[in-house]
């Protein structure tokens, strides 16, 4: 049920053409209020494209009353003519549903620099607002996947089970970086202001979809948009909020680590003892971000060397002779120097964690991604053919 | 001939026993004076190899008078035992050639924590300085192969013949990134002071090693050495020395690029009308690095999104609605709108070029990169097992 198991939504998903298989491919979710407060974040690719543009624009009031996303299509690089597609997306959404057209959040995704997207985009939008059911969330959650191979939703009740959270994505990737775009729409029947959910949004996604890392491509069309109906009429604390929207957010943000493309590990690196926790971050993705170490794992080889260079590129505070790794909690490196032996570390199961020892403080990071597959190499080098 | 063409230099490889195939796998390169100045680069990354430490130290004078370097094995993390080979390693350099340790600089390449390489090693120095000749500039350039396919050498004449510059090269990666670890011998007869050298060393690598982004990944162990004998007699201008060394190492840059690890292509990024040198070298890192880019290379994918996407990442000063791409000299893209048929592209041959139009200023900027394989994604995966 997802988006619509929170009260006060309703959502649809159709099949408009849009993509070459004749699967759904646009999908509607509208809130029913009685509050339309609502945040979101962006990609922070400064090549943004047009639907980012636009949602940009409508989210600066805190009110969004529904969320049009399409998948075959990214709308990036598309001109003027490309933004007009958007703008009359979110028109022909407002006309549907007896809003302004300024109150309608528009994401796409699929390949940059795709013209001629919008006839069957507003076609689409006519179905999927005949369509729109408050059984709606598993259909939208189908029509915005792209080389995603299975759906990705979460609900998350609050403690007294008096309001919930729902939650669908797709992608392979995250908010910054990945290219294969993260579109997030959350939804809650919770009743807080928009500068509440602002504060929640931000503090959930900094802990999750931000330390995802797939591939270290940055998309220019991620966006993660949180509606909030109020429907429950109950209001709980801004902390009690962001506790359970991180929940959810770290729920989505496995799954989508899980159904990476072509990812045959999910790798957790985990920095301890830093000096802070931004230390912490950029060690974290500095491993992450290594294609050696990340083609090591497909190959189940513990080449724990590929770490620590990797860890020398950053200006976290550490003493490069003083810096302990454990690969799968097997420390095979102790004051940079080989310790336990890396033979007797397995890699034959999906998931791999990373520990990295900096010495230096008491912060500590996640970070996750994914090994580098042949298969990654293949979908990525076919997408667009 | 590479690196014995010049006068005054000896050199020579061998096999110790390091590499498990038999192959040669310590070389050493010996300046016979009358000059011994010298000017070296390393590694940017902060955890450095035991031979860097070493070897960081012995510039520090700009005297040096040998050159060793051992493939088999990189002497990085493996604590004081390792930093007692290095040092050892250039004792017994020294002892054959009645010189100081102190003069001998040392590199090594191979895997990362690996430990009992010094036996060997110390073995193979004793036959390498028997082995010393006026034409051992080939073997030294086999010596130290690694993934290698074929040896990287050059020879630059100056203008009027009475000096010369010698070269050879292992690696397939850069100076700073790659971790398939970079290591250059440059040998002239041309008599400049260290000063002058070390002016010209850092103008030649800023614009061809440092311009090599082959995997992102930077190594633990990188290391350019230049030698001056003084032997021609002749003192040339920096600028002229400055010229003939940019030659040389854009030489065995590009040969480099030409047998990196796996890959299909060569890809030349250059970035035009940027405000910076800066700028360009930033926004043509981005797309170096961008493995979706990189894949769709591989692919024969005029995939060009992804160019424009990375781009997006950078600081550099540009207006993202008015960006022009071209791909093997085709403007697929003009002010971020599509422009000519990507359908016309042919990326059958190795060679592509991508030049991305700032319209900030007038400067401009090349760097190298291959597309993201499966053999890349093979080699890498399999490398100490």
């Amino acid at each position: 049920m997802s988006i619509t198991h929170p009260k006060g939504f309703l959502a649809s998903g159709v099949a408009a053409g849009l993509k070459s298989t004749g699967k759904s491919d646009v999908a509607l979710v509208a809130n029913q209020g009685p509050s339309f407060a609502s945040a979101s974040v962006f990609t922070s690719n400064r090549c943004k494209a047009n639907p980012v543009l636009w949602s940009q624009e409508v989210v600066k009031d805190g009110v969004v009353k529904a969320v049009v996303l399409n998948s075959g299509g990214a709308n990036c690089y598309t001109g003027p003519d490309g933004f007009q597609t958007t703008h009359q997306t979110a028109e022909r959404v407002a006309e549907h549903l007896g809003i302004g057209a300024g109150d309608v959040v528009v994401c796409s995704t699929g390949l940059i620099g795709l013209m001629n997207i919008r006839e069957h985009l507003l076609a689409g939008v006519d179905a999927a607002a005949q369509a729109l059911s408050a059984d709606g969330g598993q259909a939208a959650a189908e029509a915005i996947m792209t080389t995603d191979t299975v759906s990705k939703q979460v609900v998350v009740e609050s403690r007294d089970k008096t309001w919930s959270i729902g939650g669908m994505a797709k992608g392979a990737g995250m908010l910054a970086p990945a290219l294969a775009t993260m579109l997030v729409v959350i939804t809650t029947d919770a009743d807080l202001t928009a500068d509440e959910l602002d504060q929640a949004l931000r503090a959930a996604t900094r802990v999750s979809f931000d330390r995802l890392d797939s591939d270290g491509c940055m998309s220019t069309n991620d966006t993660v948009t949180l509606m909030a109906s109020g429907a429950s009429g109950v209001k709980p604390s801004v902390d009690e909020f962001t506790a359970k929207l991180s929940e959810a957010c770290t729920d989505l943000a496995l799954q989508l680590l899980e159904d990476a493309e072509g990812a045959d590990h999910s790798i957790a690196i985990t920095t301890i003892n830093a000096a802070s926790e931004e230390d912490a971050v950029e060690v974290g993705r500095s491993v992450a971000r290594s294609n050696l170490f990340k083609a090591a794992i497909f190959g189940k080889d513990p080449n724990w060397g590929r770490i620590l260079a990797s860890v020398g590129t950053t200006q976290a505070a550490f003493d490069p002779a003083d810096l302990d790794v454990a690969l799968n909690d097997v420390w095979v490196c102790r004051q940079s120097t080989p310790a336990e032996d890396p033979a007797q570390i397995k890699l034959d199961e999906r998931d791999v964690t990373v520990t990295i020892d900096l010495k230096s403080g008491d912060a500590t990071a996640t970070v996750w991604t994914n090994d580098l597959t042949h298969a990654y190499v293949h979908e990525n080098s076919a997408y667009s053919s």
